[in-house]
C-alpha cells in the first residue's frame, strides 16, 4: 500500500469523524486497522489499538515486541508500547488516552472488532468518554474500492478460477468431496494465492450440497449428483468468493431445472446493481427469479455480502436493507435452491458497481457443466 | 471428539460456575466454544452465542443458517434462531435471556473472545446482570490436556518436523526467505497438516532473524547467515509451534557463542518445568543461563505461551507469572538472542509437564545443523 493511501485514508476518516461529532475513532488489530495505516497485526492474547483524531498525531498502544513495525510510518504518532506483564495494560491505556485529552468526548468504535479486552481497558482509561458504534465511519470508506484494490481483487477471482479450471481435470465419478477439497487448496495456492485463504472450500455433492454451509467429506462423486464448490483466493490482502455447481454424469430432470433457475437468477442479480438502487433491490429481484419459478422456499439465505480485505463486509445484499450501491462497491451474487436430502445448487459471482451498472469481477461460464466418469 | 468429552467438559464448566459464584457463562464463536461443544462455528458478522447454566439446557443463539450444525447434540438445547436481518437480533438475545431469567446474576464471559457486538446484545437483553471476566473456568479445564488432546498434539509436532526435514533438503545459499517459506508450507499440507496452520511461518535469515516477528521476504540466504525457521502445523484442531536456528555455510565465531547459548537456555528451561513450580521459575531458569552468558539484554521476549487448540494460551511462561503448572500442561519454551543489524537465534520446543517434570513432544536435536551450498 503506498504512503499516499494511507495518508488520504486517515484524513477521509478524520473527515468522517468531524461531519458525525466523534471525537475520535479508536480501531484495534484487524482489517481496518491494515485499510488506514498499511499494518498487519493479528488478533492475539495482546491488545493493540490506534486511536486517530483530528487534532493529534496518531495514538499507538502497542507490545513493544510489535514496535519494529513502526518504522518509517507515513504519518505523525504518539506511542505507547508496553512490557510483556499484562498488569501494566491499564496503565498504559490510561496514559495514553490521557495525553489526547478526550474528556465528555464521543469515540467511535467497531463492535464487530473490538473485543471486551480492549473495550473495558479504553473505558478504564476515560470514563465519561462515549463510545459508540462508528463501524461506518471506515467501512464506508473501505466499501468503495479504488482501482488498485479491484486490480488486487480482479488477480484474486483470476486466482481462483484457473485454480478451478485445473482441479477440474481430477473431478470424476469416485472422487470424494475431501480429495477433491485438498487438490481444489494446493492448486489456489500453486497459482498464487496467499495461504490464508479467505474460507475453506466448499465440496458438497448431492444431498450434501443441500446444506449450504456443507463441510467437504469423504463421500465419493456418483452420477446424478450436483456438485456444489464454492471457494476464493486471496491476493495482497483482497478476498475472491465464487461458486460453480457441476453434473456429475447424467442428471434428473428437477437437477437440470433448478440449475437453469439459479442460473437466470444470478445473472438477474449480476445485471440489477448501479448506483443508486438499494442492496434490498438486487436482492429481490435475484429471489424473484427464484420465486417466480415455484422454488423460492427452498432458497434460504440472502442474496450475497460486499467482500473486499474481509470475505464478508459491507454492503449486504439481502432484504430489508435500503443502503444504496455506490460506484466502487464489490459484492457477491449467489442464489441458490437446497432441497433436503436430495442436492443443492449456488452460483456466485463477484460484481463492482461501475458508473452506470455492474460489472462481474468473475468470468467463469455459469452453464452447467458436466464431469463424468 | 467423543460425545463423553462434551458432556464432562460442559459439567466441569458448571462445577467451575458453582465454585465462583458464577450463575452462567456465555461464550461466542471461538476455540472454547469448539472445546465444549465439539461444534465449529467461525467469527464472523452474525452473532453465535451460547450460555451455560447449571440448571437449565443450554441456550444457543445462531443464524438459522447454522442451525444444521446441532443435529444429534449431546446435550439438551434450547435453541433461538434468527433471519437474515441484523434488526431481529436485539429480540431474539432477549428473549432467550429472559427464558433463562439471570436476573441480577453473575455470568461469566471470555474478553479476549467477546467483541462488543455480542457483549452489547448481551447487556441489552439483561441490564441487571454482572458480566465478568469467567476466562479461567474454561481456560483453566483448557489447559490441561487430556491423552486424546495429547495424541494430536503430537501429531501436530511430528508433522512439523517431517515437513522440516524435507523443506530443508532445499535450503542452500542463494535460495529466498520467501522460497524457504512456499516449500514449508506445501511440505506441511503435503504432510497432513490442516490447511488453516497456527501461523504464517517465519524464515528469516542474517540481519532479519534479529526480528522476532520477522517476515519471509526476498533475501536470498549467504554464507555466515543464522537461519531462523520459526512453523508449526494444525492437527485435529491442535497447533505445533516450534523454531530452530541454523548455520549458512561458515559462521562467525559470535554466531556459534550465541547459538550455544540459546541451545543451552533451551535445555534448562524444557527441564525447568514439574507440577507446582511456577510459570515464572520456568522463564527465569531459562533466562537466567542467557544471562549468565552475557546476552540478557538480547532476549528481548518472555520464554514461551501455553498452547493447545490455540497458538498462545495459558499458561503464559513470563516473568511475575506465579500461576503454578500442572500435569497435562502444554507450553512452548522459546529463548533467544537478537543482534540488531547482525543476526538471531532462537530455539523453540512444546513441552508437556507430567507428574514428575516435563517432557518435550518435539525431539529435532537442537544443536547447530548447517546448510550450505
Amino acid at each position: 500500500m503506498s504512503t499516499t493511501h494511507v495518508t488520504t485514508r486517515i484524513a477521509t476518516l478524520v473527515k468522517n469523524m468531524e461531519e458525525h461529532g466523534f471525537a475520535g475513532m479508536a480501531v484495534n488489530a484487524g482489517p481496518s486497522l491494515t485499510y488506514l495505516t498499511g499494518l498487519h497485526f493479528h488478533l492475539m492474547e495482546r491488545p493493540v489499538v490506534f486511536v486517530f483524531t483530528p487534532a493529534s498525531p496518531v495514538t499507538i498502544i502497542l507490545p513493544e515486541l510489535e514496535r519494529a513495525k513502526l518504522t518509517g510510518l507515513p504519518f505523525p504518532a504518539s506511542v505507547y508500547p508496553y512490557g510483556e506483564d499484562p498488569g501494566g495494560w491499564e496503565n498504559i491505556f490510561k496514559e495514553a488516552l490521557e495525553a489526547i485529552g478526550l474528556s465528555g468526548a464521543k469515540i467511535g468504535v467497531e463492535p464487530r472488532q473490538l473485543r471486551l479486552l480492549e473495550y473495558k481497558l479504553l473505558r478504564g482509561a476515560c470514563q465519561d468518554v462515549q463510545f459508540t458504534d462508528g463501524s461506518s465511519l471506515v467501512a464506508g470508506p473501505r466499501s468503495i474500492k479504488d482501482d488498485d484494490e479491484l486490480l488486487l481483487m480482479r488477480q484474486a477471482v483470476m486466482i481462483a478460477e484457473d485454480a478451478l479450471e485445473e482441479t477440474l481435470l481430477k473431478v470424476k465419478i469416485g472422487v470424494s468431496e475431501k480429495e477433491i477439497a485438498s487438490e481444489l487448496f494446493l492448486q489456489l495456492i500453486g497459482h498464487g494465492s496467499e495461504t490464508s485463504l479467505p474460507f475453506s472450500p466448499i465440496v458438497a455433492a448431492g444431498p450434501n450440497g443441500a446444506n449450504p454451509h456443507a463441510k467437504p467429506s469423504g463421500r465419493k462423486l456418483q452420477e446424478g449428483d450436483l456438485l456444489v464448490i464454492d471457494w476464493g483466493a486471496s491476493f495482497g490482502g483482497y478476498a475472491s468468493d465464487l461458486t460453480r455447481t457441476f453434473g456429475v454424469g447424467k442428471l434428473d430432470a428437477e437437477s437440470e431445472k433448478i440449475h437453469h433457475l439459479v442460473q437466470r437468477a444470478n445473472e438477474a442479480g449480476r445485471l440489477a446493481g448501479k448506483p443508486g438502487v438499494t442492496c434490498d433491490f438486487v436482492d429481490s429481484t435475484t429471489r424473484n427469479v427464484i420465486e417466480q419459478g415455484g422454488y423460492g422456499q427452498h432458497f434460504t439465505h440472502r442474496t450475497g455480502h460486499g467482500i473486499g480485505m474481509e470475505c464478508h463486509e459491507e454492503p449486504y445484499i439481502r432484504n430489508e436493507n435500503n443502503q444504496q450501491l455506490q460506484a466502487g462497491m464489490t459484492y457477491t451474487i449467489e442464489p441458490g435452491i437446497y432441497l433436503p436430502g436430495k442436492n443443492g445448487v449456488r452460483i456466485e459471482d463477484d460484481v463492482v458497481v461501475t458508473l452506470t451498472g455492474a460489472e462481474s469481477l468473475s468470468t467463469m461460464s455459469r452453464k452447467i457443466r458436466y464431469v463424468g466418469a
